[in-house]
């Protein structure tokens, strides 16, 4: 597999003067997704999309993001996922091959967020609000409760059990905690997007989803596609370190989500479902 | 003009309990970009892409997408740059339609980032690092030099210029600087990709590119692509608060710009182009 991290000569600059020092950095290279969809005796092969990623849990990633992005539902529509094989050396590792079951419709307008089209103004009737949303389930609402000292906890929760962090500082990761603070799952990606799509992508592939009983903690900043990623996989609390976007807002209001953003390790702030949120006598 | 930030109601929970206050939040929205092209005989309207940002300078935002993606290389090669008023009321300022000068020949491989296209493995001959790449012109150059006391500075001028990040705490600053620690301009946006095309767009909106004497400071971490739209902007030194990548610092050797990161008040990392880092004596 490839390494998630490398090295770099760096020069350090500090109060102390300069250093030539050894360092790690994370490691960003594309990932290609191609698809292969169609009935058995009109198979049709499409490149998806180029994402630049951090190497490392590729196909959860792949399968993370066509689920979030309403392609597939369930393992049930996966075929395959492998790695292409016959391309060029450099890009070895860094090209995914999904073939989808030949039963899956692939609605073209679903995957229009990845291709242009040809369109006149307010002709083609699908607003640019429409174009970014997918469908999320009618998943039945969860009231767990979680107290207001553990979730001041989970930042260090969530550093401690970022082990790539430790050594480059340089990526973002989305944990899956229990309401006792207990790690469930942890990935990370140069990309905060990939982030989560690697964690949906473990849970579709462990049948762990729809995972209403969690908390998404998220070392970054809340943004609407965040938001609608952990509401198709279920999610019901997202807790981040940095500020969600008004959209994400809406978006955690519309879906019932408890948001909790500048999360430290004694203040947060509550953006929606404070409901589920206690204070211990 | 649509406002960048909004209200919002929340719970801040800390220490002293819990306090029911207003707070404000980045707005998040989507921008659809369009693009006439084609000669005048037969102009072709398509929907390019669908980007989440944060209202403001949109038109700069715009511009500088697609100087960023190698669409565009000069404000000549456009028309005009207008929002759609043909549309929905809820997208009205969120359309904006570029008509392209008919001489401009759009090459779509130029444009495969954002559509689909079927291909099969080994066949299409593009690789996908290959999708990613935009051409960088071959600009000279520039050997400005500045100190290693006044780079420290840089993230205390760049905050105290975050007008907008003083309210909300959650957008990310792209700030241009001289050698002597001036702001030449700032953007800003819950996307850093947008951050940083608003700015290349307000430049190539005043015939301001190359910025060859600049420095480009980034309120969050160094991903290749932003090292690719700085490059193609002409700026030679980047330095930001956060880590750089693995791809963002081989980028940035290659096209000999000086990359500093995890920028604090008294140290920085030198990850390329050291020459252009002086200390006084």
């Amino acid at each position: 597999m490839t390494p998630s991290v490398s090295s770099a000569k760096i020069i350090k600059i500090g109060s102390q003067g300069q250093e030539n020092v050894p360092d790690l950095v994370a490691i960003e290279e594309p990932l290609e997704i191609r698809l292969g969809i169609g009935p058995v005796d009109k198979r049709e092969q499409i490149s998806l999309s180029v994402t630049m990623r951090t190497p490392s849990h590729d196909k959860e990633l792949t399968l993370g993001f066509l689920f979030a992005e309403g392609i597939i539902s369930s393992m049930d529509e996966i075929n395959s996922v492998e790695y292409c094989a016959a391309i060029k050396q450099e890009e070895e590792g860094n090209v995914l091959r999904v073939e989808l079951s030949p039963t899956v419709l692939v609605n073209e307008a679903k995957l229009s967020r990845h291709f242009y089209t040809s369109s006149s103004c307010g002709v083609c009737g699908k607003t640019s609000i429409e174009a970014i949303k997918v469908p999320i389930p009618d998943y039945p609402e969860q009231f767990i409760k979680i107290e207001a000292s553990l979730i001041c906890k989970l930042p260090e929760l969530l550093e401690d059990a970022q082990k790539v962090f430790e050594h480059t500082g340089g990526i973002h990761a989305c944990g899956l905690f229990d309401n006792e603070g207990n790690l469930l799952k942890l990935r990370e990606d140069v990309g905060r997007h990939n982030a989560v799509d690697k964690l949906v992508g473990a849970l579709l592939l462990k049948k762990e989803l729809p995972s209403s009983q969690s908390i998404m903690v998220l070392s970054g900043r809340i943004s609407f596609e965040l938001v609608q990623k952990a509401a198709r996989a279920g999610i019901q609390f997202i807790a981040a370190i940095g500020a969600p976007s008004s959209l994400a807002i809406d978006m955690a209001k519309k879906h019932h989500i408890t948001m909790v953003g500048f999360l430290k390790n004694s203040s947060f702030n509550i953006y929606s479902g404070s409901e589920r949120i206690v204070s211990k006598d």
